[in-house]
């Protein structure tokens, strides 16, 4: 497929761009009015998630108002475990909750591996509107949580700040954790495929709380998943392994093409440990956005300098907070957009 | 004061010893039966933390059950703000909430500098009654939260995983924020310094919150406060700033003693950014202590190992989890004190 637009493709595949692309964590979503207008006309989250022509209409919102250069598909990490037969709830200022936890091997075995064009056909009728209504104008970004990130909340059942079942799970039942993770990896390897079919010209995988590991448990149960799933992607995919500094020499070692980086790593010392290979997305400190105007260009164009220019997606580096003010956020896009080296 | 068991002294001051020290980070609390059956008899946390009696006695349980090397004293870092002014509530299960956090200028100016001996008397007090019960068996170790880890519940109110509104406030009030955060040191430091007065041998500055910080913001907000804090200090102090893999370098340039690491942490590469100067604690995974008999054994003597033997003071990399077994406790204990190099 052609593109009017294919900067992104281009910074992921490692080419020389003519400016550096940009999209943000979380565009789709509460900080657009446009958005809450639909979210305020349905029954819930999860309504709009498993409405195609809803989630690709909030899913189109940010090219039109933002200007970003991809749109990334409005959904959920937790389609995967529930389309396995974990069902989750999504609750209002708490987050999702699933009602029957993954706890013995007996609820392991009764986990399916689903046909994407069954149990998730909603996203990909989504990926496929969403496609079909940008008419080429940016590419498609489909995305899903890493395994080990989706096992967390098939344990623990919910949000965590310690995710110590989790943990516990890891380091009491290894095998049996390796048995989850196989099954989640399946599942997620043909959802990205039917995405990509679908028209998803790029992947993200989102390890959201790969930070809470020790690095020995990362090497274990994170990195061997993580690397086959980029080993089946037939796009560019990008790893973002929030909070695991420890890991990126593990991450450059697999076949992504980007890596994403978080708020607390200076690009500098990323390229000092990981050089020149991959691309690098991310990574302006999210709370930045609460600043004065003056405050948020000076940083964007700094955090644009420590990136150095090539090889460079710019985003965030976390989702966007759902109080930011839109203007901030386009401030923040067309301050790269603007800027040329 | 002479000790009868001064190693945690002498490996805090980078001498080498016969054996590494340990304790354990809320070794005093919710893990022992005995720690419980006093909770049970009271109201709840804050008069187990205002009543010296109890609080000296849940403080020397972990000496006489689990054998720890230190004491430290049962309190909480939020009495700090609570003597200032911004009072406290700790609600069952949920932790604390301040009813009424810091808003604006007028706020601020309404926060006292407490003389410690009349505002904080009933920690002093724990400190003299522990020492004295202690009849020198092992040292006792006083606490504080870092000024930035203060301020951020004074600001947001509650725990937070984002500290988005203490974030937002940093970015857009940078001189309220250095405003409140001198306040906190200097109560902090006198704080401290009767701590040492009443007979503490050692500080520790919990910086909890400190991985949410961008690196900038933690060299602007975070440091030169705790940089402060040590060079006040007549006793040996650790700085144990929870996910702050990127600030080592900071740390090290302070006058601290021991730099505390978190279990994310690899000591041998920590040695190779920051050198042989610091005496360094941790750094266990907590979790790992809900494993095997054998697998904590042979995990806690391969972290020994990474640490090499000297200038080190065994710990986990994060405070004990209150589902955590008090034999598993023992065992972690046990194998540090029976292990020699």
């Amino acid at each position: 497929m052609k593109y009017q637009n294919d900067l992104i493709l281009r910074a992921a595949k490692g080419e020389i761009t003519e400016r550096v692309p940009v999209w943000v964590m979380r565009q789709a979503g509460r900080i657009l009015p446009e958005y809450r207008a639909i979210r305020a006309s349905i029954s819930g989250f999860k309504e709009l998630v498993e409405t195609p022509e809803l989630a690709s209409e909030v899913t189109i919102q940010p090219v039109d108002i933002l200007g970003v250069d991809a749109a990334i598909i409005f959904s959920d990490i937790l389609v995967i475990p529930e389309a396995m037969g974990c069902i989750y709830e999504m609750e209002e200022k708490v987050g999702p909750r699933f009602p029957n936890p993954i706890r013995t091997e007996s609820d392991i075995n009764k986990l399916v591996i689903p046909d994407p064009e069954d149990k998730l056909k909603y996203v990909l009728d989504a990926v496929r509107l969403t496609v079909k209504n940008l008419h080429g104008r940016v590419p498609v970004i489909g995305f899903a949580g890493a395994p080990f990130t989706i096992l967390a909340y098939m344990i623990e059942g919910k949000g965590s700040k310690t995710f110590s079942e989790t943990k516990k799970f890891l380091y009491t039942e290894p095998v049996l954790a390796h048995k989850i993770l196989e099954k989640i990896t399946l599942t997620t390897i043909s959802y990205l495929k039917a995405k990509v079919d679908a028209g998803a010209a790029m992947l993200q995988l989102f390890d959201s709380w790969a930070g809470i590991l020790s690095p020995s448990q990362y090497t274990e149960f994170a990195m061997p998943y993580i690397s086959r799933i980029c080993d089946s992607a037939s796009v560019p995919i990008t790893v973002f392994s929030k909070g695991a500094f420890f890991a990126l020499e593990e991450i450059n070692q697999t076949s992504c093409n980007t890596i994403g980086l978080d708020w607390t790593l200076d690009p500098k010392k990323v390229r000092e440990i990981i050089g020149f290979d991959k691309t690098l997305q991310g990574n302006l400190d999210p709370c930045l956005l609460y600043s004065s105007d003056k405050k948020i260009v000076t940083e964007t164009i700094s955090m644009l300098k420590s990136f150095g220019g090539n090889k460079h997606i710019a985003n965030l580096g976390h989702g966007v907070y759902p109080d930011t003010s839109p203007e901030k956020v386009k401030l923040f896009i067309d301050t790269i957009k603007n800027y040329r080296f």
